[in-house]
Order: structure tokens, then sequence, then C-alpha cells
């Protein structure tokens, strides 16, 4: 493997450029900058047609949506994945805006060179059409949880789906602000403050960033998952989430420090 | 242009197949029965593994979810569009159920047979990446809509994006049974009900399913939609919603008589 392939393979959109031909990294490289980000910037602003696609190489990227006074948390990105693919590969504005959560690096692909070398390398068009049915899929799942539960159990399924991931028994930590766990799950801080005083009942605890689940099968009853719906697919969101989601990966990206 | 290729061209999928070569066409073709199928029949349920990629000849199919009590409408498709494409090209669960609206007929490719082609036809596979990232676009608009407006500011964009669709000065007419609008809205039926009452203050008058905005720009600004952002894609979707979205249309299929 040459130094250009190592470089996409250990740092950037593994599964985006995953066997694609050393020619097409090799162009895509030398074309693409990479910026060290602080804090709290505005990548993309939704509406604005994209001229990059870009790819995390360090750091949390917050995907948010704004509407009038209404704000709300529609994806966290880690190491490995890009956005936003789908507005770059249709060549349409952005349906979300982008910041960085803490000190982030990123690789910018100009969106002109990206779609040209899709028409002419296989293995990375059909890295793209798989990599966008599973982005298909995640939101598809964001929105089943925001239409079919309550606020109650969009916490318990959001707590369950914690615990499968980090895989400790009867606790979890929380990796994420809990001002940022609402957003994501589509409830004001204080329904979430709410949510967590109400799911007492089924054994859910609360000390600072660690939750104790008494009551997991109560739980999990109570929050409607289906086994196969609702488990992730092994996308790589999912391989960063179970590498990275850990709260202790979070912190030393900053993202534990970062008021919302 | 061959009889294979006008039958798709006509009937089936106009983007996903456009440009695609005869040779592929034809194959598709043969390996794939059509079948017509009545009112209320359940094509997919969710969580099962997808045996074939079905695509919408005549009629309505709606795409829904469910989580124990709770029942939500995703999408309805019409003719020229597929359903359930993320889940074929990954080879993985559906996360939605579908169902037939009226009597319909389908064709029905099998997944396997569709990945197949995706490895050696560059056309397919390019246009079932453009259709994956606007329906990756059409689930995030949705999910925008979830989770940044009220029910009264879903209900008024609704009427604002119908109203832009059928170009009908000051009025529109319902395409769809109430249930069906309030499901697709993520509410109740009495609260799309209330919805309906509540902007009354903003020229929302009801007869039946037609709806006079007596004053549009008011309604649209408390919608708070966003010129870019909220417009739809020029999708197969949307083509289908444009030609065939209008109530005699969607009448003449049988979805008006259909009781939710």
């Amino acid at each position: 493997m040459t130094t250009v392939a190592k470089e996409f393979d250990a740092e950037a959109a593994v599964g985006l450029f995953s066997g694609v031909c050393e020619g097409s990294l090799s162009h895509l490289y030398r074309s693409s900058p990479i910026e060290i980000v602080p804090d709290d910037t505005i990548i993309i602003s939704e509406g604005v047609r994209l001229r990059h696609l870009h790819i995390v190489r360090r750091g949390v990227i917050e995907l948010f949506a704004q509407a009038g006074e209404s704000r709300t948390t529609i994806s966290l990105l880690g190491p490995g994945e890009s956005f936003i693919l789908a507005a770059v590969v249709n060549n349409a504005v952005a349906l979300m805006s982008a910041r960085t959560l803490g000190g982030t690096e990123l690789m910018h692909i100009p969106a002109n060179l990206f779609r040209k070398l899709l028409k002419s390398d296989q293995q990375l068009l059909r890295n793209v059409a798989c990599s966008l049915a599973g982005n298909f899929r995640g939101v598809v799942r964001h929105l089943r949880d925001q239409k079919l539960r309550s606020t109650n159990q969009r916490l318990a399924a959001y707590l369950v789906r914690l615990h499968q991931q980090q895989g400790a028994r009867g606790v979890v930590r929380l990796p994420l602000r809990k001002n940022l766990i609402a957003s994501l799950l589509g409830m004001q801080p204080s329904s979430l403050s709410r949510a967590f005083a109400d799911l007492q009942v089924l054994g859910v605890t609360v000390e600072q960033d660690r939750v104790n689940l008494a009551k997991l099968e109560e739980l999990e009853t109570f929050a409607c998952l289906h086994q196969r719906v609702d488990a992730t697919d092994a996308t790589p969101v999912n391989r960063y989430r179970k590498v990275d989601g850990s709260p202790e990966r979070l912190e030393k990206k900053g993202i534990r420090d970062h008021e919302i």
C-alpha cells in the first residue's frame, strides 16, 4: 500500500475510498487541502450549494438544521466520515448546516473533481452508492424515532442503544453533554430532565454522566425497539461510534467541554 | 428505442433506468414478474430482508413504520418510483413496510439480479447513486419538518408546498384523505382538525377537500419555509407528485376512497 492509500485508509473516509484505485486517490489527495479548524466554526450553512465534500480526519462535526427560532441536531460525525455526500453527488444545496465541536481536522475535496471521478472510477461510485444507502437508512431510523416514539421512549431507546454499543452491563456513560443529547432526541433540555425523572420507575438513575439501567429488559420493552429494524447497520458511521463513541474519546476531542 | 426500453421508459422507474443499456433492461425485464395487487395488500414488512426491488407501474404505495401501538406514514409513491432501494443495494432488512392504496401494478425485480447488474452496468449504478442521494434528501426534509416545526407549522408548510405544486392561486385541493395527511405530518387526526382551526387566523378555510389560502404570505412566514432548503428537488418523487398528485388522479387510483 502506498503512502497516499495508507493516508486515506488510516484517517479519512475509510468506507468511501475502500478499494479505490491509486490514481484516483492520488488525484484527490493532491487537490484536497487539509485544514485544522477551531471549535464552533461553521463549515456549511444550509441552503448553500457545496463546493467541497468534507472529510473528518480528527474531531467531531455536528450536522444541524434551523427554521426560524428552532434548531435541532441531526447527526454527529467523527473520523472517517464525510459530509454532505448527497448534496455533492446531486450538485444540490445543503439541507443541513455543519459546525466543528472542539478542534477538528478536515480534508476538503473539490466537489467538481469528486463528481468527475465518480464518472471514471467504478469502485468509488459503488462505495458512494453503499454509503448513501447507509446514510438514508440512518435518517429513516431517526425519523422513525421522532414519529413513532414519545420523548420518554426516545430517551429509553437512546439509552438501550448506548448500552449495546458500550457493552457494559447495566450502566452507560453519556458521551455528550445533555443539551446536545436533548437536541439529537428532538426535545428541549427541560423535557430531557423530565424524561430522565420519568424513567426512574424503569430503573434509570443518573449520576453526572453515568446512567444506571437497573431494569434493562423493562426499559427495552418500553422503548419498543425492534431487534432488526432499530439495530444500527455496520456502516462507517457505526464503526466510528463503536471505536470513538466512548466518553473518554469524545472528551479528548473536546466535545464534553463544549457548551451548546 | 426498442419495446423493452420503451416499456421501462413509459411506466417504470424512469430515473433509475434512464440511459441504461438495452442488454441490462432486457435481462431485468425478462426476470421481473409484473403483478396487479389489490388494495390494502402488504408488500413488505419492516424487519424483513428484501428479495425484490419493487417498481410502481400504476397506483399508489404507502411506506409506513410501526413501533408498538404507534404507526406513521413515511412516504407515498406513485408510478415510476421504486421501493426500497437502499435496503436492496446494501442487502439489508427493510426499515419501512409497504402496502398498496387502491389497486396497484408492480414489477418485482429480483434483488440479487439487481445487485449483480449494479456491478456490471455503470449507468445503472450512477442512476442508483443519484436516486439514493435524492431519497436521502427527501427523508432529511421530512425529519426537518418533524424536529423543527410545530404541528400547526407542519400543516402550514404542507399547504404552502401543495400550493406551489398545484399552481392555483390562493386555493389547493387536498390530494389525500385527512387521516393519511395527519399520519404523513406526524400527528393524530384530532390534532390535524385543531391545526386547521388554528390556521383560520392565517386565512386558511376548508370546504371538504378544497382549502382556501387567503393570506398566503402570512402562512409562508408562519411555516418558516426556507426557499432553497424546503423546495423539493426535481427527483422522480417530485415528478410523480407534479403529474399525479392532483385529487383527480389519486381519486382514479382509489386512494380517496380508501379508509386508513
